[in-house]
């Protein structure tokens, strides 16, 4: 495996900046925040663009990361692709498909997304919409070389995105309904176990049960606050007692669960996303954050 | 304490009957259903009408519960009083009043019911709701010396009832912008501890928590099989992997939420609602379930 | 369900004086031990004949039971009926043949029986074996109209039966070999859960996976001796930690066996099996521990 | 086994009518309270005397409590016999030398009480203490035929009894060192497992380890508060956390202690000791904690 | 954070050479040891003057450590502040006004120390005492612009310290009562979690619930004998059971604790405190076991 | 303590190979294996010779090790010398003192070995026959100055070796009867955690309790596959749920038990075995195998 990070969180600095502190502080790999260089999208974490796919020279960045001497593990672009305004759907599947485009011009062979929810329906009639919408996007992505991993995040963090959150990928089962409907060999998981942790969902069975399905990882943490699940309840969506820490600082065993991905002969990247609050605002802070991830991971991944 | 059961699930049998059975097997007191006689709601366990509170005679009533040695440790009644439709709810917060005064005439301390909830609306827009439409209702019961207590389910089994479920009343949260809002010493609860065990909730602490407040107490289980806590994760409100068992088939620690009871000082009744599939279909079959967790309640029951 | 008893351990009294005592104590069901009257073999719990096989009238023996308010949930015969010596094995099932049409004459619908094993010879040769012997059997008993209920006990408590024990089918592993190889519908298991402890083995989920298969249930019970474990370590086949014990005084959580077993819809007899050695060696002290049992299942078995 | 009761609890009723009652729920045994009737000692449950051993009719006693069907347990008497006033002390085994001439008396097998301690002083000065004091005390039995059972009770409940409680009998450490003082076959524990919860000590290894030293067995339960705990700390010697419980409400799990009593051949009482906040100040309320204990381990002891 | 080391268990080296080697092993900060350097205290551990408070000049301390990129993260004299000995007392007060003095003089803002106790009166009389004695104290410090931070250790570790150890603070409910007496915001805690794995008070909480008060952090470890515990019990505080051990070697989460610590905003140092006697007795000893700890939390602390 | 490996996982590769790139890697030491050089053992990490004992210039292998900074901390060859093939199980115990001469020229303190076992024959028998082949060889070893290390494997994988495994020396309870047997003070244990994972006992406390016979310590880790678990249940000798992994991916706390080896004083080596089959096949991932475990281990090894 190579210990990669995702290089959203950095977004003040250009991806050479990032390349060069990342290979300097031992990282293997980059996932490349990809959002449309125009910007627009404010979600916290999003709206980042490593790379503007819509106008980018694959050669310099190619070189650029050989010079540091660091891998793409993919490329990253978070919206809502089952956004319930068509409008703005056929938008971010458009840009989906140009960073597909892009993946293809950089040999880069997988590309991470949401596959989005129309928060406000249930998921029945979102996995009917998810039928209609998503068969093409892989298609276009498998007739190009790409496999998309769709990460497994409810998506959930306020009322705002109450109730049914804006990715209707978090669970087993919505992942059996999702394999059923597309079971293109280029479709998988970017998985990251730091969710299953407040849904309950067993992280380790998912790494044996999704063996096949797994193209991506991400190492993000997570720890429930106690005092707030006793207030709020497990019914209430994680708000109030779900809180996403660094890899080393939560619940997840990384041991273990690295275990399971060597068990089942996962041999990519395990990619850092840094959500954690109490590391954020500036950027030797941020650093900080990813050092400490990195500190927790790197042992175990060789 | 004394042991009772609610009369919902003997749906077929009328209040005499009931009576006089489950006097022979030991119980203390019922809790009975008082549903809109004209009948309309089919929700199940719903619907019942034990005591027409449009038509009765309490003396007779009395009388009836007097020969068979019983106390009534409630009406019951619970339909959504923060029902979306205005209409409707209109017509069961009228009906509600009316088993208020029905409890009056009758000398009966308490009245169940829900709270209510537009399943459709997140939480701060349901208790600003609750805020107009509940004080009156409280204030009309103190007016005739009534106690409201509210049952502690969030009315979610099925897609039917997503996202939000039928009743607000679920978490110490909303508890406490309950009972902020609605002061009133006559506002508290109906604490079942089984919808605490898949909310994931402690139930101990809600008992010592909440003591002031628990005017009654329903004896229901639950069993979460873990299986399904897999494949559906928290986040999907139980469904697919909260089963209600009866008390005794289940996972709540009688003895201990007992425990906890007597050292808050409570001294009411412990009434078995009865909502357990394995044993429904045939009044044979539901009065086995109705024993089965009087046996394992009935030690600690003095 | 109904509760009942197996009479081995009660050898001193004849079926007369079992039923009467039973009864009287609020059993409703009888195992009836059907060793061969000859006697012959002396192991702990065996050999005992309440019904001689050979030589009986049903209409009797009905009318015994009968005048005791008990039905008979199986006729039990134990041997090992994979015996690696074939006289002795053949001798064994034949009189195992007698068991089952003395179940036919009787109206007994299951008979219960160790599925058997050569001890010294590893399990695939094992199952081979098994797939020759038993499907006559189980057919025999199938055109007669009767069910064959395997126990899941390994057989092993001493070296004396070491290595491989006396029993083969213990394990989940081993019952989906024998259901393979004997699809056929009266062939099941009498579930003892105590076995599952020693070996580790969730006994609720059982319940669940076998569900169809569960013809009889055995109650019996079981501590491990935690420091006899960290003498000799799981790979010992419990000699030196394995004790078995009544219901109510080991390790199995009834409430929640017996709520496993409701739920998959069981509905037969439970049966206490009694080999708890501080209540044995004289009459009463058995009575004692039936008794015993008797208290802690009688509250779930409605 | 046989169920009974401590009388202390029941100190406003006469001999005679704490017999009739127990009698008529089904105890059959009476640990009998026997402080001298003179009064003096103020401490809660203490001071009783339902047998004055200074003046008293052997014949009358036991025709009482054979008219009732109950059988005396043991002289209950538990002052402080290692008190640092030597006048007091020495009065209050004076007092428990005329218990033991009353069981002598009576053909009681044991007289239960405490070691004692002076609290201000270490556990080894004390053992010192012991060893000069306790020797003639147990002799003095030990030529009348009678067991003195002393039971593992800190005797520390606020900083009254602070630093180290009334009785240093509390350990399985201190019963080394007082069984190595004292081997007589007559001195041995009346082993209470409610004390061994707080002071997170395995009941049911003492169960094994001490198994020829438990004379006499008293049922009372506790429950740690576990808020209490965090704020007090184990060392504050469970002031503030450790709440005495009625058998049935609190922490020991009676079918596992029970098992480990009948697997060292235990077969004498077990004795139900009131202490329970809860169920206190009126008589009713006393008799209903009684009872509710009595339903807790009714199953377990036969 | 910071990661350091208390300089008392380097008791054989000069300033400058414990300087240099924990400079050279990656230490970033250094809690001095200034306990009087005529000497005196012979308790394990302390005595101990790295700094001569009475004599040193500060410029050249500074340039000490400046010359190896050291921060002193406080100046630390832990004696019996509440001795009971008034003139002893007066004694110890005296000297840790002179390092408070001294941290002044070098610009260290916190001093650590101990409040002290007299062990053989209880808390209640001791907190009345700390009530007059320690105002000024926390007052001169104060003045200085200088923090006390007290350490939460009750220092009992044998019958000599016994009944009530040293140090009175070392609860939630002791803190509290501190706080409320002095609410200056220049008193607060020397937080060390092993010591609350022994008084099984909830380290992660603490964390949360004392967040304004953590002034500095203590990494010392400590593991619980299970037999121990069993044989000693609870109330035995700690004697026989507890056993300091090194930052890796023992029960505390650290990746955990230091999560809660990063969570509140604690961003000071984390030093490393020696007390694990297999790691003493030649400084080549010690200091395998300072790098061992190191090793264990280096990765959390960034 | 001293970080090493055992030299048989790198087969392909010389003695000097393998030490040039330990030492490049940070370990300490080599355990080097010394199977007969003409081969014959074809068992899956077995048949390695590393040191030709037949034919070997001390001087030059000590030199290759100084040359590269190491160290041997024993020799190892782990054949069954208990084969119930005499010819066999005499030439494996004359190569077996061969190994043990190679140590002596060497000043290598330690051999480790198997005791071995007769897997067909049961525990008692398999100790008798110990009783008569193991003395002399221990004798041998200890008039050349050599300790004999056992491992604690029972070397059952598949049905090949059922069912006793070729190693009889897998519990403390056989371990009793060897040393009981053996008192010499030159025999003792190379202790491997691992196994007694699934054997489901304490490693910790074994470390305690044989302190003074644990001479070498094999870093191996393992993991219970739960599921497997449920199907074969324990008594399957770990046969479908017992899998081999690198420390750092099993289920030892390696932190906890490195702390038990400190704490009765065992500084030796810390010698990682490598049989996790998913760092296999190829030199590249047998050494990223190693160098994952060293990373999980070189924190604790000081």
């Amino acid at each position: 495996m190579k210990l990669g990070l995702l290089t959203a969180a950095l977004a003040e600095l250009s991806l050479e900046q990032v390349a060069a502190w990342a290979s300097s502080e031992g990282f293997e790999a980059l996932e490349v925040a990809c959002w449309p260089a125009a910007g627009g999208e404010a979600r916290r974490y999003a709206g980042v663009s490593h790379i503007d796919v819509d106008a980018f020279d694959p050669d310099s960045v190619q070189a650029l990361l050989s010079r540091n001497g660091l891998a793409i593990s993919s490329l990253a672009y978070y919206p809502n692709n089952l956004h319930p305004d068509d409008a703005h759907r056929e938008e971010v599947n458009a840009h989906l498909r140009r960073v597909i485009d892009a993946a293809a011009a950089l040999g880069v062979e997988i590309v991470g997304t949401f596959v989005g929810n129309d928060k406000d329906r249930p998921l029945p009639e979102n996995l009917e919409r998810f039928r209609e919408i998503w068969p093409p996007l892989v298609h276009y992505a498998g007739e190009r070389g790409v496999k998309i991993a769709v990460e497994n995040c409810p998506m959930i963090f306020s009322y705002d995105e109450w109730p049914g959150g804006n990715n209707l990928a978090w669970s087993p089962a919505a992942w059996d309904e999702m394999f059923a409907a597309i079971p293109d060999e280029n479709f998988g998981l970017n998985l990251d176990p730091s969710h299953l942790v407040w849904l309950m969902i067993d992280y380790e069975r998912v790494g044996y049960d999704y063996a096949d399905r797994i193209f991506h990882v991400h190492a993000k943490d997570l720890e429930i606050r106690r005092d707030g699940l006793y207030r709020h309840g497990a019914f209430s969506g994680g708000i109030g007692w779900q809180v996403p820490r660094l890899p080393g600082l939560g619940e997840v065993r990384w041991d273990r669960f690295v275990a399971a991905l060597y068990a089942v002969g996962y041999d990519h990247v395990v990619s850092i996303e840094h959500e954690d609050r109490r590391f954020e605002g500036e950027e030797e802070l941020v650093k900080r954050g990813f050092l400490l991830a990195r500190n927790a991971l790197r042992p175990y991944v060789v």
